[in-house]
């Protein structure tokens, strides 16, 4: 084993995972990181935070330099290099080094893909203009604090009510900009039901966000180079500056390109073992599928901590162990200023698609129990299959403390418990952190056929 | 079924929920409930905060008073009036009015047994002066209240360091109050494992509460009918105030003598329809027995919140339907001024009573991502059987945001999940609210051999 080189491509959550993983079983192995953007293991979901002025700098956002891969794990993580071309015949992929552009081939036993997802980002009118930003990698993310520090911006629109949209309007809020979003759908946050996003729409309101809803991006307007609008459907918004939030893709061209079998919305299919169809060669991340345990398919996440799950899978396999990433049940969360969002499970549209037949109770509760200085609502609607009663999923919108308890209708999800047993549940209970019957049993006495 | 009459013994949150129930599913039903206190439904948890002056009366912490049981649901809610003697053969009770001592004689079809738990007050020297109390009614934390109004006392004593001790002790510090806690353990919390316990004991230090550890009660020190201090194995403290917190005990003193079977630490045997070992006598809540998912065991516990699910599953079986009490996993959560403590499943020393054996990691993690602002510590203990990986406890001390992770483990056992089970959880993420792996997962990977 030890004489094996891996070669990981992609130095963040996934890849530097799976590295740190193998090394620690395999002290001796030969591992070599590229990462193109010239940082390692980094939050990306750090980035609002950062732009909002809530974290120093962009180098809190990173967990481990390439200097600590290097010298501490004795890992060559080698940033500013573009992995450009697999040669899976061969076992080699072709390298090069951003700083002088010069390819190279590097030969691997065995290759893991993490090269990540990246913001989607439409070419339409003037979208090469400057001021327009997506969001994916820390380096862009410094080039939105960059462009804001030298121009000044005042009036910010943000396209995509998702969660880097929301968390994006709540830092250009928290900085003093005018915002306003669009959003083509009939509520933000297109993953939660039309009715718990529209608490949510309220909430940006509340904070000052102008909602454009129902409304789709056309283009952009430009003056010197500069963004100055963006174009919709119905309207032009006035903009200095621009942060387009419509999601993100996989990274799976060179993927792709060598042949290897793509699955879920581009990512590369995987068996549990995180092995791709090609021999010897690995994904693991935001490239990656994954599997959904509630709709049982194929699915398709760029999120942190599933990258480091199937980074973690990877190292493990790769070392010569054993271990499977059993899959997700599509559980987010997020905070827009004192609103707090969370969902898991599958929401109406997707058990309609799936033929799957549910009841639903939505119920309105408080986060401590009712004297308590600093109860504040929380809503949380839960779906469960008809006739089984098996809880499907889960959404809550509230006020500090609301969104954390998504976790536990993960965890009932993941373990197919019925609404029945989320009422026996034995959950903790003292007045500063909930009423007597937490609001997500509360919500699933009102599925059962109500509360007293 | 509506020509019955349903005499429920107690008027807080066990009897007023089978009442509740048992009303809506029977609109004719005939009940009538006698509660000896001036109060029903009232939250007893929430005392410590009333008397900290962080609720503004003890009006505040009474869900719904008799009147709106009388008025809205019908049902004849008799406060003042307690129960003296159970006639099993004749279907009656015997009932003294308190406002004029007089005695009747209440025939009813179906008893619902809810008489609660009371303070444990042992008779020691000068235990008979006033300022020295036990809290467990919603009278007595008023007559804390009146007696700390009308004396000003400026040192307490809290004797018993578990849950209702220490919110006291919190509460007395926040009225300016210097206060001592007197324990008998090695460490206050004794749910919790001597090195999580400690971490408590420090909470506290930080707050200013003095500790005596390893120390025992033995009586107390008057002057003028007046407590003045508090007698230990080592020393005498003053004290112009105490509150002995050593816990309850079911109030069960009329079912032993009507010859009802009594199980774990005296509490009514049920089975799990909450039905007695007489014919059409029921129990629920703190004066009842409970059972143990983990242990397997018969097991007592007075937390409103078990008195809640076992009123509500007695109404529903009391008004001709079925309903089973599934047992608890030994949650409880408090809150020490900004600290959290929480526990559910088993501890070391339960573990080994049992004979099971067990693996054990303990860490410190986050609250939030480190970055970002108000990332507290939190310390997490895990405890699984060797072999199997079945999660069979768990512990948690930390800041803002780090109890109510409990509700997760306090699932995953309830689902018999194994600690892989609980690293491959879709928890959610975003920095405001965790590191990307939350604390319960990154004390999972510690038992499974060491994260990263």
């Amino acid at each position: 084993m030890t004489q094996q080189r891996l070669v990981v491509i992609g130095g963040d959550a996934a890849g530097m995972s799976a590295a740190s993983k193998v090394r620690r079983e395999d002290p001796a192995r030969e591992i070599v990181v590229f990462e193109r953007s010239p940082h390692t293991s980094y939050s990306a979901c750090g980035m609002p935070y950062f732009i909002a002025g809530l974290v120093d700098g962009p180098e809190k956002l990173v967990a481990r330099s390439p200097q600590k891969f290097r010298e501490k794990y004795n890992i060559d993580a080698r940033t500013d290099h573009e992995v450009t071309e697999l040669d899976l015949t061969k076992q080699r992929v072709r390298v090069r080094n951003l700083a002088d552009a010069k390819d190279s081939w590097e030969p691997y036993d065995q290759l893991l893909i993490a090269t990540g997802a990246e913001a989607i980002f439409p070419k339409l009118a003037n979208s090469d203009a400057d001021g327009i930003f997506g969001l994916s990698t820390l380096a862009s993310g410094i080039r939105v604090q960059q462009f804001m520090d030298r121009q000044l911006p005042r009036r910010a629109v943000v396209v995509g009510g998702g969660y880097i949209g929301l968390e994006m309007a709540e830092a250009l809020v928290r900085q003093g900009l005018q915002v306003s979003l669009v959003e083509r759908g009939e509520q933000v946050m297109g993953t939660l039901d039309p009715d718990m996003g529209a608490l949510v729409s309220d909430a940006l309101r509340e904070i000052g966000v102008e909602l454009y809803l129902n409304e789709s991006l056309t283009g952009y307007e430009s003056a010197n180079g500069l963004v100055s609008g963006v174009v919709t459907d119905q309207r032009t918004l006035p903009a200095e500056l621009v942060i387009v939030g419509l999601g993100t893709r996989p990274n799976t061209a060179l993927a792709a390109a060598a042949g290897i079998t793509l699955g879920e919305k581009g990512s590369i299919r995987v068996n549990p073992r995180m092995q791709t169809s090609a021999p010897g060669v690995w994904a693991a991340g935001d490239c990656a599928e994954s599997f959904h345990l509630v709709s049982r398919r194929p699915f398709h996440v760029a999120l942190g901590t599933v990258a480091n799950k199937q980074g973690s899978v990877a190292g493990i396999n790769l070392a010569g162990g054993y271990a499977t990433f059993p899959g997700v049940v599509g559980t987010a969360v997020s905070k827009i200023c004192k609103y707090e969002v969370a969902r898991t499970g599958l929401m109406e549209r997707e058990l309609q698609q799936l033929g799957l037949l549910y009841r639903s109770a939505t119920i309105k509760s408080k986060t401590r129990a009712g004297y308590y200085p600093g109860a504040g609502w929380i809503t949380v609607k839960l779906l469960a299959e008809q006739g089984t009663g098996r809880l499907l999923g889960g959404q809550i919108v509230g006020l500090e403390g609301a969104a954390k308890r998504i976790d536990v209708l993960a965890t009932a999800i993941t373990a197919a418990m019925t609404v029945q047993q989320i009422v026996d549940l034995d959950l903790s209970y003292a007045p500063p952190f909930s009423p007597v019957w937490d609001p997500v049993q509360t919500a699933a006495r009102q599925l059962l056929g109500g509360s007293d």
